[in-house]
């Protein structure tokens, strides 16, 4: 839909029409009483890179089509995609998928700890970091490689499926050899030069919503990741606002308006929304109310010695009755932990 | 806190140092390695005014302690309030109250059939407007007096409660004799002029956050009613952010970030911040299991016709299925209906 | 413009072109490849009003129109408004008016001096509070009368129009009769019940763009106040985001966007946005070089001593120099001292 | 500062006084009237990754000092750095840097007709995209190897070294090979793998704040670039708010913060803040003013048959009048074309 300005000419508007003619739309001009507006239908993409804003007498160009497809509940699915990770089922309504774990693996005796702490507790997967993006590049980065052995032994002693992060092309063999699901981190998902390589590694991606990317962005970072092929897993974790009592803010209502239209399922990560432990059961809670797939949260055995993000980890001892009082809550909404 | 700047002179801290003292407060140099940072204990709202930030060699001002006095839970109150409204209870952790009705009162039968739905549908109280409002000065701005009689009416008809907004000083003796809590709009939460009047109007005070407050701005709102004398519940509503899939972004991490904070109720409008009725149940349900102290949700006998917000009100015919819902998650949460 | 879901029926299609054809509006229906959209051209009012994105089939309404009138360049004006205050001209593109002064009225002889310094210095009118709002209750608020009564002695010694807030409708009498320009504060700019008032006292109205007010929502702010009669003069801010390096975020890109759409003179306030002195020239610089047809900047004697906002407060000793530099800028785009 | 909640027991301060102590920092403990606070004095890094928020009895911790290192102005430099790109000066105050040229090389003669356009003009240097990220997979991404292949031609015809993005480290030796200046997009400001790859490449890196960094974290982000050893530039290009009349928000205002607090060059890239060429001039206009180093704008031999970014690109046929009247300006700030 292009939107002419009042004092757009005839010829201004002829201009347009023609353009868009030409590219082999069908245009349906509509001259209102103040504005003239004209719509163009047919293939939106090919529209919106026409740049018509430029033109004379031109106002505001406004797109009516969603702009993702692969992602879109209506344009390719017609049911929500259920993604299998060794027997986990996540998506599709039944079921509730408990991912959690440290932020970072720290040693090989924490993270087993911790694995078989949120495996008793009643955990579907196991997250931990091997690979840290960091804001300065002076912090802690990980232990790399060494970090991946530890959660693949964790994996062989739980049974829990490994989620870690994916952050550099450079570690794809490495990080595909050894986890289960590849986290994208909002940071990267306008990565796209990283979107399109784990698009092809033969792993579901969790794709983590970027810091201030609307919904419409997320969609299509996801149409990335699908047209190589891989699952995905989309992940509401916390946009900036002005805000700063909590260190993002949930968008929970993401997750509903992401159930009308995508058939991907949909997560929530509360422990960096709220940056504080005391505030990650009740978004916890709210987040399987308001119908998510499930949560990724990060548990230690000792978050007062955590090496990174200690303040809004849960305590290893509390997972248990955290998850209990989050199934419940799922319950309602007809969901078994996965 | 004062934050010198790493070029400070010792005149300049020295300058700093000698300000502060002069007011009474104790004050702490604590020379860093690259900063000077200088402590000031005692009457922080005296620190904040002397301006600090515009002395010579000063970065910034931290404020370390909270601003607001009358609503914190620490400074004022051992345990939350619990406020009674014609017998219903709002705050104390063991209610939730479910206030519903029409955006704007459009005519005495729509209004007295929406009471009785919610009514018979398990509402707390009635919401309807007398006094709308608008972003345009050309738009239904509400039927006054006479909506407040009508609303007056279906009270004495269901026995709910009124609630009802109070957006004028002028309105003050109108809106007091008909309404049993005033309701203080988003956009009015810092016009200190209303919030003295409302707080002493003794009449408890639904305090929307504005679209851009944060929550301590919320609650140096609400130190305004309290100070008159009123009870002030508190309601978040969506704040504004960059994401535009939704009207506003609900902000569900806020109640229990409030919870933390202050003594009062909390209830939370998913009609406003959703913008859709698509939306508008997930989010009363994640508004339950965040523990929120009740709702405020706009229901309509024939949306599609109403004079405002018919997009995201709820149809009358599905209110008691939506309050089942709403109150199974309230009660995990050890809440029953107010 | 309606646009339906990829769903929606034949029916729920004609459901909604029946609601639209009855408000008398014309109705093209435009049938897309995944999408249909149907254009209404005619009242854009009475279509938002009508609430169609509640109808089931109806994914979302998108308004082609802008939403203001009285303040529209294209609707109510073929040339940019000049105001007169006391001779000086405001607007029109070839005076830059420069509004100097203290916060706050803090005492007789603080004022009087400032004045005298602010003329010296170049200053076209004299600004000074009266009324604060405060974020806090109990904070200082202003010395009330006996402030505009300095202002007005100020005014006959100096000869400057004065500019003082106007932020409760029961000072009315006391702000026209003491004050050539009225200012509406960021955060009344939706408080409607002032705007009417204000528009209603024969004096210019000098609004400030709230908080978070999107354009369209100033200038729909304006049509109120230019609805009772009175001029307008806009003012941007600075924004509320995520940003917290500067106190606001001044969105000096609204300045031609302004131009572009509204007759309205447009002026700029680097103070409050900026928050910290250091800041003040860079912006007013830049104010007068995105084409802003003045300033509005807080001056003080002795700014370390100021009562309020002095940490963004320029030396009054400093004003000749920064009014130089500032004009240097705006003489570059045509314009002189008002 | 570390502030402990005001309910804090003196085992839960003496608990952080000693987890502090153990590391080496000084610590300074300030009980006051509500809240204790606790100085830690050395290293910031350190105090922040210890994850204090999470002990008993915290509140929050506030860092004091800056984050960033290499960047700043008051660590590392007494005095701003300028970098020379064949000649070219950038930074230091007397230059001001003019880059210009297509969003996109979409053919040979295109580009070399722009380049002799904006080197007639009186640009600096030549930009052209030859990858582009592009929000959606199925976009044009740019002509890759060839476009660089074009802009190499670009130079030797007219001098103007060659600023291109570099978006994939698989690209690194290819981009080394052809261009000067390589630019880091928004959304990759904190791809660090990329940004670690950058800093090792000999060439200076144009670096772009993210739509939503804080500048902070810019300086962060720049630290990453530094630490490999490369040059840096600055640039603002708008912010992503609730505001969507302009496409992003131009920070006018972070120009002279940052000035305040590194040595590095800023400049300002309106156009893509922009989005829509009628508001390009005085956004450029007011970046000369607020003290900007340079500028990067999109420029087209024909903006409405571009293949992107059609809307916001200056016609080349226009750009001396352009030119001369940005440097008009910043002639004004001491600065003359580099």
């Amino acid at each position: 839909m292009i939107v002419m300005t009042p004092q757009a000419s005839e010829q201004q508007v002829e201009a347009v029409r023609e353009r868009l003619a030409r590219t082999g739309v069908h245009v349906v001009v509509m001259p209102g009483e103040l504005t003239t507006a004209i719509g163009a239908i047919g293939d939106p993409q090919g529209v919106t890179e026409l740049g018509l804003e430029g033109m004379d007498g031109v106002d505001r160009v406004v797109p009516i089509s969603r702009p993702y497809k692969l992602a879109s509940l209506e344009l390719s699915h017609s049911a929500p995609t259920v993604i299998d990770v060794l027997g986990r089922r996540v998506g599709g309504g039944s079921t509730f998928c408990l991912i959690a774990g440290p932020c970072t693996v720290e040693s090989r005796d924490q993270t087993i700890a911790v694995a078989q702490a949120v495996k008793a507790g009643g955990a579907s997967m196991l997250r931990g970091g091997a690979f840290k993006p960091r804001t300065s590049p002076f912090a802690f980065h990980g232990l790399g490689r060494e970090a991946l052995e530890v959660l693949a032994e964790a994996r062989a002693a739980t049974g829990l499926p490994i989620v870690t992060e994916f952050l550099d092309a450079t570690h794809a063999d490495l990080v595909r050899e050894h986890a289960d699901v590849l986290q994208i981190g909002a940071r990267n998902m306008q990565n796209y030069a990283l979107l399109e390589v784990a698009g092809k590694l033969g792993r579901p991606v969790l794709l983590k919503r970027g810091l201030s990317a609307s919904l419409d962005e997320l969609l299509q970072a996801a149409d990335y990741v699908l047209k190589g092929g891989a699952d995905v897993i989309l992940c509401e974790r916390g946009i900036r606002t002005f805000e700063t009592a909590t260190r993002f803010t949930l968008d929970l209502g993401a997750v509903p308006w992401l159930k009308l239209h995508t058939h991907l399922p949909v997560i929530v990560d509360p422990s960096h929304a709220a940056g504080d432990r005391r505030l990650v059961e009740a978004l916890s809670k709210g987040a399987a109310a308001v119908g998510a797939d499930g949560l990724i949260v990060e548990v230690h055995e000792d978050p007062t010695a955590a090496l990174c993000d200690g303040a809004q980890s849960l305590y290893a001892s509390d997972f248990a009755a955290f998850s209990r009082t989050v199934l419940a809550h799922a319950g309602l909404e007809g969901k078994q932990l996965a």
